[in-house]
């Protein structure tokens, strides 16, 4: 069934959809009245609704929560150092909203090559917004990952506090380093937060990675293979879904 | 540093390069005398080897074995329902060989929009499994994974036996289904096979889970969001990468 995401809460019982979400659903996929629809609401619950009305407004009934929960049981940010490419960024939004991410930022790593001037930040980050929003509504997401930019490093670190607070560094895997990151999936309970940085491709330079461990984050390896910058990041995601949903649920 | 798959032994410490690699290693890398590079060989080990000569041959002189193993403790197939645009193919591909697969097989499922005729069948492969060789360079494996196309599931299915077969069930996840895969991960042992199945965007069929269930394979779910067709392959991999290389190494 189709998911809307509706920043609103019901009134009486019902919701005036916005007009672009009532174009999308009375024009696009031909809904009527009576046609059944998910809301997902300012209080991020999933509420089965019906359509009421497609004129002059599109006004759907609230039916009832659904009790539906798709959210991991932490919270993840996750903060990668600019690709240089358009699409990898882009990839990363959608990819890392399916897998559960609940912050995506980017900030210029010392070894970015793109750089988004403070015009062109904006735009950019509006339309991966609209990335993650729509592969959350896909992917049938409670919440819609907040999508952010920060121009360097101890900005970035500055801006997102974490309970835990990790780094992907090549040299680690290189090292044989394997268990960090699941001593820290062992560890970590519901609701604590949970932030991984990743390098851009030419990875992380030996100052940032000083930066970090003076900020408290600690390195960890991803396993033996070595992967790319876009990669990294699905893979972290992965690992703590498999380890707090699949394997041993967090509670 | 810069690694090859040459499927070849070493003669006397030495081997002369393919005319492909020889003219990556001394026009687009510019390596002369002198200049070390990773071989894989025919018998999968990575060996340091050096440039001996570079006209009229390229020749390089076998150093050491580095005894470098990038490879899962387990054997994994995965077998995707053929997905309805080019680049989705090529993206399980590149990203499957950085997770570890050592087959990645494509079908013609029930609901693939995409036909692959037999005339195309050879071309689709032969780029395919030209992406898979160089991502297992740039991802420093010790086997190029083998790409292959089967016209039908039931053919699929014979010709890829494994000591354990799943399938990526939509139905499993929304009925909560938690732990098979878990239970997979707990039990394998290192060398055996893993077979893992995934449908096309539209899902499998019932008598496609039918077909397979008589055939012995287990419906698994893979968490609670909904994961389009190229990244529920990705997720299995990784999954299977941190239970059995991170977590709890399998020996």
């Amino acid at each position: 069934m189709q998911r809307y995401f509706i920043n609103e809460r019901a009134q009486d019982g019902q919701l005036v959809l916005p007009k672009a979400i009532a174009h999308h659903l009375t024009t696009v996929l031909r809904a009527t009245v009576g046609t059944p629809v998910e809301l997902v609401l300012a209080d991020h619950q999933v509420y089965l609704a019906k359509v009421a009305t497609t004129e002059p407004e599109t006004i759907v009934k609230i039916d009832h929560a659904l009790g539906k929960n798709s959210e991991l049981p932490v919270d993840v940010t996750i903060l990668c150092g600019l690709p240089k490419t358009k699409e990898k960024p882009e990839l990363i939004v959608q990819k890392a909203t399916e897998l559960g991410a609940k912050r995506i930022v980017f900030f210029e790593a010392q070894r970015s090559v793109s750089h988004w001037t403070s015009k062109k930040q904006q735009k950019k980050v509006a339309r991966l917004q609209k990335i993650a929003d729509a592969a959350a509504e896909q992917s049938h997401r409670n919440y819609q990952p907040v999508v952010a930019y920060y121009s360097n490093l101890k900005q970035a670190l500055t801006a997102n506090p974490a309970d835990f607070r990790l780094v992907a560094w090549e040299e680690s895997a290189k090292q044989g380093e394997k268990s960090g990151l699941a001593r820290c999936l062992q560890k970590i309970k519901a609701h604590q937060s949970l932030l991984a940085i990743f390098g851009p491709e030419g990875g992380l330079t030996a100052g940032e990675v000083d930066q970090m461990a003076a900020a408290g984050v600690q390195p960890v390896g991803l396993g033996p293979r070595i992967l790319r910058t876009e990669t990294a990041p699905l893979y972290f995601l992965t690992a703590v879904s498999y380890a707090c949903e699949l394997a041993t649920p967090v509670n």
